[in-house]
């Protein structure tokens, strides 16, 4: 069996996330499986680097599966792009060694959440958006994020309950970019817990807006309590960029 | 009665184009004057520079249209907006002169045709480029625009029947711009005939394919049959960017 790394693009819009469910195909993971297995006649699984929720963009997902085929890589990749629906997309396909896998190898990630900084619609992005209408203090925002950078608990960042599994992660670097009328947050680390960057978010916005002085960041990570957070912001913003490898 | 302007933003995609028809509501047109209908408590006729074709975007449309209000320019554009479905937006409103009206006042327009010159998709923006996976001579394309800059007669160009009214445009400028894996062409021009920058774009598109001399365009235009000229391209690579006036 060979083994072939993928990177991915897709608009989330219309998907339940990544991860197969039992119930319904609507998800990326099916849909790619499902078509695998055309091709490949048997069942063939296809691993992400991780799952991205409901909603959630891909510019950059790495995956992997393994398959029995005498196409080559790029003709593989043209062959599964042909039958994908339009909003997923291959955009690199190589053999790889038959011990690479996308998510046990991950040693990083870079995600980006889009802010519409404008009370002006935005047409053509507009599932690519989330619109702030409100003015926000971008140097709060910078030093908020500043609290963050490091290795820490982020308990208090994630909506999943607390359990045996450690919270512990650490964010190398989270740049605010402004790009004409939008703010652009991009965030690297070494792993990223379930809704931690959009409560994140949230949270930078709530300073944003003055609702929440930045220093309360360093409280709110020892409170260790989802609570102390500002809210989830919506899907359709967030986008996995990159993952990074050995 | 005041006048306004605006400027507007729309993805054409699942739209009949711009302009209003009898049976069916789906149109830019037909959205704009039903809303302004209600907000006004009379029926408001809405005059746009131009029609664009279904599944035609627009970056930079002018339209106008008259009512009674004590609403502010900005207050009208966030209430017009707030009712709007999210694939169309007022980008600008201002009172202007009761004279003004934006089709007999236009002076000249820009449209852009985005052709992703690629064999792999580009999935987020793929509702707006047309995908031409060959490789195109792009010396070739420019030569040939050359041909077409200036007054001429474009019946060849036009899906319009021969009929009364005149054929001839003039056009300043096609500017032909490589962005990343997509190639731009930019037309300014006093007017555009029916489907005339997508039977421009068919034809230079054949030229960048070799499958045309970049020469023949001026025989193309000599002979004012539209059957000598390249095929139509796709709708949804075409987008009016801007509209001017004296």
């Amino acid at each position: 069996m060979k083994n072939f790394k993928m990177i991915l693009q897709y608009e989330g819009t219309r998907y339940q996330g990544w991860q197969r469910q039992d119930t319904s195909e609507n998800t990326i993971q099916g849909k790619l499986e499902r078509l695998l297995e055309k091709l490949a006649g048997e069942p063939v699984e296809v691993q992400a680097s991780g799952r991205t929720d409901a909603g959630v963009h891909a510019y950059g997902q790495a995956a992997n599966f393994k398959m029995n085929t005498d196409l080559t890589p790029e003709e593989l990749r043209d062959t599964i792009n042909r039958y994908l629906p339009e909003d997923i997309g291959v955009i690199e396909l190589t053999e790889v060694s038959p011990r690479f896998h996308s998510r046990y190898n991950e040693t990083g990630k870079i995600y980006r959440y889009r802010v519409l900084n404008s009370p002006r619609p935005h047409i053509f992005d507009r599932r690519y958006v989330y619109q702030v209408p409100e003015s926000l203090d971008i140097g709060a925002m910078k030093k908020a994020a500043e609290f963050l950078i490091g290795e820490h608990d982020f308990q208090s960042f994630t909506s999943a309950k607390k359990g045996k599994k450690s919270t512990v992660r650490r964010i190398d670097e989270i740049r605010i970019e402004t790009v004409s009328d939008e703010i652009q947050f991009i965030f690297r680390g070494n792993g990223f817990l379930y809704h931690m960057v959009r409560i994140i978010m949230g949270t930078l916005l709530s300073v944003g807006k003055g609702e929440l002085d930045a220093k309360e960041i360093r409280n709110i990570l020892t409170a260790k309590d989802r609570q102390k957070a500002g809210p989830l912001v919506p899907a359709k913003g967030l986008a996995l960029m990159e993952v990074f490898y050995e």
